[in-house]
């Protein structure tokens, strides 16, 4: 269980309920998930955390799922199984494609070979790729 | 440099050219990056990694330039500067405009910072989101 | 469970009850974590690791919660839970409050953030900054 | 150099001048980092990194000294030698002595092992400290 | 439990059995793991994985033994369980003893302690060691 | 530079002169490495890891040039430049061939991948593999 346990909305504050509140309008949901409830202890940070999320989250010129398959591409590399399970699934609501999610997983895991085989053979930056 | 020097096309084995003609074909391009250049010092990698690249970076569900978006926020993740010179490099071409790369990077951290707080937290996955 | 199980103090050699002892004695407890009782099976690590854990997580120039408290910060960067839960209790239990818990999560998290941004914008040392 | 170049003061639109402003002001200095200046050319990205690192970096239940060494410390475990460079410079301008420095580092490298024999030894949490 | 379940041998298809079969006949098992079960849902990523890891894993210069001990080592360090659980019993069934899994986790642990120590003290490469 | 500088055997107190002594009498080598040189200024962490290296470095039940392989292993998991330069020109000098190079790295490249995919698609342990 969360560290400090988690704060569920009948027994939160009114500046936590109105931060549950946007995130439940934003999402168009009735659920707030654990990982808010457990910052939630934190009000600033559950502020702050939210409030960026929901900045950066937000369709731009990127488009909802291409965010989220961002989110768990650096969630699977972080090896963080909470993220990757809420973000996974947060992604085939928003219509990520069971064929989308594997040629996700392929890239990630294509990207995380070569990563290694550059540094181990200690390859320079091409002169033209220097910015 | 790296650890046994690039080969250059003109050194190369016929087996290691013709994999190089098929990066150039297939990249339309006339330039092999430093990475195959090194790795080539080891053809069945060259070929193998070469053939899972190809095969794994073609368009398909997600097209080329989301398949390079999640490519650089792997390597973002892995602090491989390498591999981010070159693929952001390699995304702009594709057609990644600026204001895409910054909402790729927005997302990227803030993924990161979350990824931390889930695991300093203790957050444990909500029920609905066990698979 | 553990590769080799764990040893407890009735199990142990007197080599290994000696370093069990240091460590009760140390730590003014009477309890052994599974981490000790794990590696305890490779006796020449044990002592290498405890004589190690010892000396550098001694009050110093630094007081003892604020060592916790960077050890906690690893821990998280690199995602083990263990480590994460022990020496969470361990900072607490040498005082550390749930504000500065909350501050030390904060702080992991944006550094977090920003590292990935640093590397994603490519950014240079500044000319003062390198020593 | 950072992908889109370093935007100057003399440079920059009256929104980001604002936020150059306000960290010299907060930082009681008239330098600007490299990586202010380079992320710049994201507003929204700069005014909200710039926010959150104020207020998360800003003296509370942790003193400013112990925040940049925990910011040290995930930039280490992170890679991030731009970080390092930067915060270790910051913490010694604010009062970080080089036996604290050491004392940070013998914490953050033995904590880096641990993390790594606790996974390898498959150690699984003390019932106690199942939160 | 894997996102999109398990295909056991009965379900699969004739392409997914031929893999199945190709890998128990290599490793001289009946048994087929949980890792290729689950991604046997995307046939091109469980063919491309499996042949790169036969081949990879195949004894060559390096033992079999020797190459899961540098799997092992690997995992621990991006902190996998699950490839560290399978991994691990996989060499130990090849022939690593338990003093040999002892001095393979003592080295992972050092490197990762050392790894960390160069990036705090920003120690260059040696002249000499400059490829 | 090293933050500290580098600290030269002619500069050196009789207790850093006796550890770089050891090294090199260890290493049947008349050459300190920088990272040596660089931790030299904190003369307990000098002696500390100095003594732990040369117990887990030693052969043993795994022969020199296994260590070194898989300490490289490690150090290109964790991105460390330096110790994958010092560390790769150490088992080359120790024995290691270009072709054990070679099936090292692509055992690393394939771990990496292979880590990351049983992530994304959040593979269980068999269990038979839960110890």
């Amino acid at each position: 269980m969360a560290i400090f346990g988690l704060i569920e909305y009948d027994q939160a504050t009114l500046e936590v309920r109105a931060i549950y509140d946007d995130i439940m309008a934003t999402r168009k949901t009735d659920y707030i998930t654990n990982f808010w409830k457990a910052i939630a202890h934190d009000p600033p940070t559950l502020k702050r955390t939210w409030e960026s999320i929901k900045q950066v989250m937000a369709p731009g010129a990127l488009d909802a799922v291409t965010k989220e398959m961002i989110y768990v591409a650096v969630s699977v590399t972080n090896q963080c199984e909470y993220c990757i399970a809420t973000h996974t699934a947060s992604a085939r609501d928003k219509g990520l494609t069971d064929t989308q999610f594997k040629e996700l997983m392929a890239v990630v895991g294509m990207a995380s070979e070569t990563n290694r085989l550059v540094k181990g053979y200690q390859v320079e930056i091409d002169e033209r790729f220097k910015t």
